[in-house]
């Protein structure tokens, strides 16, 4: 694969400074460029590498200014990551263009599958399944009874999705993503035991949602569990049964949503974080990675620490905690002083 | 699938207020009632939708109040929760009624199956696997040599049940779940490397568990890991080498207990929560959400935080840690005021 | 299996104090040892069970010193736990000594595979794979086109292994492991969407690496992912794209480590951590359980608390935290007392 810098300059509607005939064989990243690549410069804590990197060519935001003489070409964009992230799919070098069923299969005669789909090895179709066309069900995945997947989806090796769930368009499910599994719902009875709560509910993904390796999303107990259209979701995150994610919100890895919990529009919500069940989060809300949130959200709030309150609150009050110590020696002192003015106001007094 | 009232309240021995002749064909969430539908009020924070619901009849406590007029037609129970679980299974689309033995299935001449069990396509039962009548083994599931498995449980498609784990009856496990995985045991060699400590026990899962998506259970280094019965494992949770769980004990999604750990019977985990190492957990213990245990807790207790200690107190520490800022303010004010005095006195001091 | 105490010593290079023709059948945990088992002591919170175990053996530390008579047999050695290590393999009732290829497998005619390897139930090998010799690739996992795996390695059921994945030698990936889905990578677009960054590197794993059980490692955007050789992760880690994990670093259950971040050699990770993306872990770097890491940490750094700092600094300060009350009540006593020397001060001076 070898392309002019020229010709990705209009790819990503930029404009070069340097050599645009440089010819580009690989991407690469910016501490690690060598002749022939691109790369791009987004991250600040990357700045210093632009000039000392060994790659042909960088993509940087239109305000970039050079502090010192640079060797490579530039290409100037209105977002150099987003720019770049177009360039990856020129010279990435896996295509997931299989077309096909696998004769290990095993589909019920009752499932429709749409024209150029691919379905791998020892993946199991149950009885009115629906897959779109040009949807690839890769190996050993289990689609269960009454699913529908909508087109060109990528469902990758290993995925169980169960019965009666539903599967918007153009989505991703990474490896070990378990769809529908029963939500977890007991009635406490006499003695201690728990009864199982039926779950009756279906889980229903929207459109354009990625969901990252072993992430488990449980099946509701009445209705359904759903995750609007274009959010991503991590690895080994749960969401838990009756949740809704709202649209276009990110979900970084490990993050657990209990039971019936409403999330918002467009959040953005780190690693770790915690959700207690039954409460509504807003819409455009940031929650810090291990966050531990305990009660409603209100839109475009931040939120740190757990129980979770104001990220500033909370950053100002770490840094007090980090100095407790500090404050046990002014009271300390403060106590001697009191004694010793108590003890000359008695001395003094005695005077008279 | 249409029903009276009326049966529905023998079914649960509860009361009518209303219409016992209405016909009931479906459950509902009680915020998305509509005409036909049965639902259920048993969360206070709910209550207030009891008096919109388009619900047909709602299921209560007995001691419900009605503070305006209604609607829906009631059932009053001892307790509408459990009541609901009841009816939710009249009303299941999910049916795990299959039996038999798919012919793509791989099964060791030496296993034994009991009578009515399903075996689904492209599993594997090793050599000298028992599994008890009824019990269902569903797609891509690896059982591994001398495993047991008991009556009427249900092993979900893609879990991993390594060789030597005994499970009892009525358990079910699901998608995902990895049983018996070698637990994290490594010995500390001359140069930094490490020795692996081979793991020889297995797991023990008593009746009546459930254990949830991408959940893991490793085997013991010597004995068994051992999960007893009643006991509920939501998603994601590890639980490690020697570790023992005790009866009913409930723990929520993503909880790692760390190697050799006893938790006791009927405790309360929520989700997050970390548990070092060769502890014990007393009987009735409740621990909070990300509660992160160091040391034995006593029957009863109730904690919170990491390190964790009693809930109450916990409770009263983080509202303090949430008005640091207020501390600093009052410190400071007083060290002036003290400043102050000491000024004045020198001052009226020198007036001697 | 029976095996005379002197033979046993030999193994480990210890010295008997006993009888060293006493018959061992099996291994035990000292607080269950019967006739005929071997045990160990070397965590001092088993102590006390040495003077009541029923083991036939106990093998100790050179420096063990015994307070009361004791009834079992002594081994002593430089390091009882790896001495133990090494006998339990002995008694290990799993072989894992399967070579074959099954027939349900499906290999592709462009993958290599090595002399003695064995090839699960329903098995994929994609294109151009390569497998070393007595590796073993157990039923059910996936490997992707172009993937290399070395000698001698153990690849657990329901493994999945994707495209250009490179792994040495001597590694086990246990069940539910998934090396080399997209990182998480998602460029903003107007109007709330994200754009999917193709994830065109992969994941390289050296030799003698350990992965538990449903743990995840993301290809990298570009470049690789790296496990180096020795380390040892435990179960439902999170290694996201473009990490390196440096030489015999250990990490604990549920760990979760954000992009481009790098770790050092020798390092111990207590569970449940969280790591930040793009930073920099020194060495020999311990982290306790549950730390959040946002910065940065020098060479031989312990850390704890979220975010973290040096342990023994948190550890006092986490005292301060459960004393708040203390520090209230001493400070409202401040308060009134400077009110009071301050109303005496008034009513003094109004002598004059």
């Amino acid at each position: 694969m070898e392309i002019k810098l020229i010709q990705i300059a209009q790819l990503i509607s930029g404009s070069i400074e340097g050599d645009e005939n440089c010819i580009i064989s690989a991407v690469s990243k910016i501490e690690e460029g060598f002749v022939g690549s691109i790369t791009f410069l987004a991250n600040e804590k990357y700045s210093n590498f632009i000039y000392s990197t060994g790659a042909s060519a960088v993509i940087v935001n239109s305000n970039f200014k050079a502090d010192k003489p640079l060797n490579a070409s530039l290409i100037r964009v209105e977002d150099a990551y987003t720019a770049f992230a177009k360039i990856l799919n020129v010279f990435n070098p896996v295509r997931y263009d299989e077309i096909g069923i696998s004769s290990s299969a095993i589909i019920s005669p009752s499932a429709i599958v749409g024209k150029d789909v691919f379905i791998g090895n020892f993946v199991t179709l149950g009885s009115n399944v629906t897959i779109g066309e040009t949807t690839k069900v890769y190996h050993n995945s289990v689609i269960g009874n009454d699913v529908k997947i909508g087109k060109n989806c990528k469902i990758f090796p290993n995925v169980v999705i169960m019965a009666n769930s539903i599967i918007g368009d153009n989505c991703s499910l990474y490896s070990g993503v378990i769809i529908g599994a029963d939500g977890f719902g007991f009635a406490p009875e006499k003695g201690g035991n728990y009864a199982k709560v039926p779950q009756v509910g279906n889980v229903v993904i929207e459109d354009n949602v990625e969901i990252g390796a072993n992430t488990t999303v449980d099946r509701a107990t009445i209705g359904s569990t759903i995750i609007r259209k274009g959010v991503k979701l991590d690895n080994l995150i749960q969401i838990a049964h009756n949740c809704e994610i709202g649209e276009n919100t990110v979900i970084a890895a490990q993050v657990g949503i209990s039971g019936s919990t409403k999330i918002g529009k467009n959040c953005m919500i780190g690693g770790q974080v915690g959700i207690a069940g039954h409460i509504k989060i807003g819409d455009n809300v940031i929650l810090y990675a291990k966050t531990g949130v305990i009660g409603n959200i209100e839109d475009g709030a931040m939120h740190m620490g757990a129980p979770s309150f104001d990220v500033k609150r909370y950053k100002k009050n770490y840094i007090y905690y980090m100095n407790l110590e500090k404050f046990a020696q002014r009271i300390t002192q403060l106590e001697h002083e009191i004694k010793d003015l108590k003890r000359e106001r008695i001395n003094f007094l005695s005077l008279f």
